[in-house]
């Protein structure tokens, strides 16, 4: 089944892809076989990732960029990292309504990622499921996520271009700036540039980014106004994406450092994840692994001495020192 | 010098939480050797988690639950999740502007956190940093974050009791509920009450809310209106926490379930964080690591492959089969 299946994705059939993410958000065993399967035939796709607070107009933003990489014919793969509950099912009503424009177009995949499982699951399934659109064909993966967690800032730093969007009279100015996005910036969209407020924003952008010290030609971060609903400064905004693929003067490392950095970020999340489920499977005695959380919610043991005894034990290392104290 | 600091935090000696906390975020192995130390003196404060977007006036609030708490005599620390930048600098200047009001008061303490380390870097800084100030005998503990990420739900999520702190007019409505919040509120906070759409908002609340089924007894979250820069409603937000606190009627489990998935949480994170530094550090020769990231994003080996072979190594099992596919 899996191989038929990865077959299917690479032959970019949107019913695969489809149930391919879904496997992926599921944490199912066959979506980290079909992931395996398929990755040597990604790494073609350039990853745009766009992040910003909500209500900054991303999804539109997005949608008409899907238009304008359409019009000079290559394909386009869209996740939008929404950690939206189930409970209100937002999630699956903005796939509908967003699939609609491009619902004709074979080029085109959108796909909400909502995961609610341990920490890290997010970034992870949306790495995987970016894999799935890479290893489908797609010229263009864009990777939209709400900016203000740490993961989701994780998500959009390692991507290929980072495009931070904000918005002006979104409460404080300031507030959005702080969220942990100014320096992973490779390009910002004032949004919504037709309000009050906007050039304000731009200014505020530019004091703080003329704080930052860039060495000799080293790519100072363009600010570009758009108004997304009428699809005002959209070009200006893929120039500038291109413009940016094709400089050699980039923050943060080339490509191949982003790449990189990718690789290393799945191989520790991979690591550790599998470690912990051995650890819980096939390590600890029925009902051990809560006893030990039991004890440590009782104060009776702490965290760290807890997990010393479990890795010295698994690692059947009687007298491994886990803190490494400079002072000890 | 550990055991010096941990018996000044234990007296509650504000210089010792401010040393130990910068331990902690700094990811420093005095850190950790401290929280083991003082865990047994832990879990006598009382947890408040409380999350919002961007601009919902979080900090305005927190400042004014600092002074009701106050009243009635009891002491209080807070911790102000920020994924702030260094570069903008905002945690440190917020820290500054928000300790005035309460410079004088030995019974507040206020405290910015801002890690940008691997993933999970900031909830275990957040996680342990609690500790520090349950344990220096602060009888109220808040944890303040900006709610849209995974992690920083999640601490919240965890706390004794979770406020969720909405504002009219930010955007779109749903958007602010979609973000992943309206799930884990044991209170709603619509901040800013004064303001056009305040009462639209509380109905968007409350229709989301009756789409949920309460079991028999079960808690239904309150919605209260606060204006906290005049401070208009704060008591009565103080008050539905005291009920909260008292009452039998808890969602997601009781008080000792709550701290029992924090302690759970915690057991997972350091398990696989300390695992992945091991094989770092001691299992994989110099450069091994290195050159596995580069076969990874070179596309030679899978990630998959690459940590099933690790994990297989590290824990001699031959034939550990890592992925446990139903299918295979």
């Amino acid at each position: 089944v899996s191989a038929a299946l990865a077959d299917r994705v690479l032959a970019g059939d949107a019913r695969a892809i489809a149930r391919a993410i879904t496997l992926i958000e599921n944490e199912d065993a066959a979506g980290a076989d079909l992931v395996r399967t398929i990755y040597g035939r990604t790494g073609r796709a350039f990853l745009i990732g766009l992040t910003g607070p909500p209500g900054a107009g991303k999804s539109t933003l997005v949608d008409r960029l899907i238009g304008d990489v359409r019009r000079t014919g290559k394909s386009v793969g869209v996740i939008a990292v929404d950690p939206t509950s189930p409970f209100t099912g937002g999630a699956v009503l903005g796939d509908r309504l967003r699939m609609q424009a491009h619902a004709s177009d074979d080029a085109v995949f959108i796909r909400s990622m909502a995961t609610r499982g341990h920490l890290g699951g997010l970034s992870r399934a949306t790495a995987d499921a970016a894999l799935v659109l890479d290893a489908s064909g797609k010229d263009i993966v864009v990777i939209e996520t709400v900016g203000v967690g740490q993961d989701e800032v994780e998500i959009v730093r390692t991507a290929d271009i980072s495009v931070v969007t904000l918005v002006p009279g979104a409460g404080d100015d300031v507030q959005a700036l702080k969220a942990g996005i100014m320096e992973i910036a490779d390009i910002f969209v004032v949004n919504k540039a037709d309000r009050e407020g906007a050039d304000r924003l731009v200014s505020s952008i530019e004091a703080t980014l003329s704080l930052q010290t860039l060495e000799a030609g080293e790519w100072r971060p363009p600010i570009l106004k758009t108004i997304a609903t009428s699809g005002a400064g959209v070009s200006e905004l893929m120039s500038a994406i291109e413009l940016f693929r094709q400089s050699s003067a980039k923050p943060r490392g080339s490509l191949a450092d982003r790449r990189r950095a990718r690789g290393e970020a799945r191989f520790r999340e991979l690591l550790a994840r599998r470690f912990v489920a051995y650890v819980e499977a096939e390590v600890l005695p029925p009902k051990a692994f809560e006893s030990i959380v039991d004890r440590i919610a009782s104060r009776e043991i702490d965290p760290y001495t807890a997990v010393a005894e479990v890795l010295a034990g698994v690692l059947q290392l009687p007298n491994y020192q886990i803190t490494k104290s400079p002072n000890s």
